[in-house]
């Protein structure tokens, strides 16, 4: 039977309906065609493709970078138009998705992107950088080599707004943080796909999308960059081992995910708790969603926490 | 050189950038598989593998239906869970778009969802119908034969109420409708695709998507469903060609088109104008928009709405 349930954060309303799965589609799936690595620009040796990077992060054994930071060379907003529009090259590895490379390519990304807010925080024009990753045909990705982009932004974004809006309406109710509690409630309700002493990893109580997955630090801390590095190495390993995860479950879905945080400038606020949300796009979103921002997903969060957990 | 522009009504902001058209993409679309009608469940002789009909309209020589309404046979939502879910086959013919169908698939096609609005209202549960299409591989859509969707909902859904909002700061401050400004904007800004007494077909002043349109009554009017049948027939027949140009223009973009409208039971409002949001999806969305509620669009809006003009 299918169900209505609202996202308490941001309101947002899901309707969980498994019957739909069994609907016959007409369409094939976009098509992955996997590239070598010859022509990639992201790849070591071409790096006269790109602009001039802004950080790097050295192999051990100084033979090479490991990772990268450079400017888009296609930038959807430049600096004097509002923005900044960064690419994080995950790895010097190319492979067709993030969760092929090793897991300190979790830890390497989280760090890195850690280390460009606090620099891109010094800009005071920025008041918020968003982190996001399109991975696979259908996510949005136009390149396969494993990337992820940062966009810094004149604006505190929309969709940030609503949720800084409904965690302080949230906090001004209850004297709580709503994502704390909502760590707590995934647990008690068989959402918690993993967990440590840092970071749970959790179906939300309304998910947009089939398998969608929230990581967040177990303890309360507002922004990103604030994180301490034991947090940030764990919920990269995190991040890592969830997509890995995903990857083999679903069969290499395309995917997002996205980087939640309090705005750049704001002081530490017990209400806001960064996270992470990881978005399969193995359904599309049509006319439905853009009318009314509801969602309609077809796999219950306790059904898809159940099958996540790699020893259930 | 890129930009920044936000949206007046909803508030989302979209960055133009058409360098970001002339960037390198790995992965290939989405591929249409066309289907024989032969096991179409919307076909004539096939109404067997549908639910009993809600409405149909009969051809003028009585030789059967040229358009059926019926329930979703997999509904999103039930009626007892706060929803009802409806499908608009929008004509007898099987083609693999709606700009396909003859001109009169687009009159039909509104002049049966305000009925089914008409109907849907005297059940005093649901507050609000959202109308919309999915069509082609990409845009949510499952089937190939041209359908509509109707969902009923008992909630006033969050993207409609954010529009609402918006327009009523827009009538609290300039003691103007927003929309009825906007079509005097688009005619000033070259962004007007085609117009003629009862409506105004438009590219918006920050379109999410490349090629987006706007068809409105060019007299104010807040309920669909309260439209007179010569504005029903205007607005169906600008869809229609909107559509068909847009397909022959894009060669067959997968697209959504979603309607806007007052809430079922709400009084007629001078703030709000009902209006047809179509939205092409050649471009993905990903992380960045999901993160952030912005957009990025390689395509200006005044070189759409000059490249969408029949004859510029």
């Amino acid at each position: 039977m299918p169900e209505f349930r609202q996202d308490p954060v941001a309101g947002y309303w899901v309707a969980i309906s498994r019957e739909r799965s069994d609907r016959p589609i007409d369409f094939a799936r976009a098509v992955h065609v996997s590239k070598s690595s010859a022509g990639c620009p992201f790849c070591p040796g071409n790096e006269g493709a790109t602009p001039p990077e802004l950080l790097r992060y050295l192999k051990e054994d100084g033979s090479g970078w490991r990772l990268r930071v450079i400017p888009n060379k296609y930038p959807a907003l430049t600096t004097e138009q509002g923005g900044q529009h960064e690419v994080i090259v995950d790895s010097f590895l190319h492979a067709s998705s993030f969760g092929e490379l090793p897991v300190c390519a979790g830890r390497d990304l989280l760090s890195a992107a850690a280390d460009r807010f606090r620099e891109l925080k010094r800009d005071a024009r920025f008041r918020y950088v968003q982190l996001f990753k399109n991975n696979g045909p259908g996510s949005g990705a136009s390149l396969e080599h494993p990337h992820s982009q940062l966009m810094a932004l004149r604006v505190v974004p929309i969709q940030v707004g609503i949720e800084l809006e409904g965690a302080l309406r949230y906090y001004d109710r209850d004297r709580a943080c709503v994502f704390c509690d909502l760590i707590e409630r995934a647990a008690r309700a068989g959402r918690m796909v993993w967990e440590d002493e840092q970071v749970a990893v959790l179906a939300p109580q309304a998910p947009r999308f089939a398998f969608e997955t929230w990581i967040m630090p177990r303890r309360h801390v507002s922004h990103f960059a604030a994180s301490g590095a034991e947090l940030l190495d764990a919920a990269g390993a995190a991040l890592h081992r969830t997509l890995k995860r995903m990857e083999e479950l679903l069969h290499q879905p395309p995917y997002n995910f996205l980087l939640h945080t309090a705005p750049l400038h704001n002081a530490a606020s017990a209400s806001y708790h960064w996270h992470i949300e990881i978005l399969p796009r193995m359904s599309g979103i049509g006319g439905f969603e853009f009318g009314t921002g509801c969602y309609i997903n077809t796999v219950s969060p306790e059904e898809s926490a159940a099958r996540l957990r790699v020893n259930p």
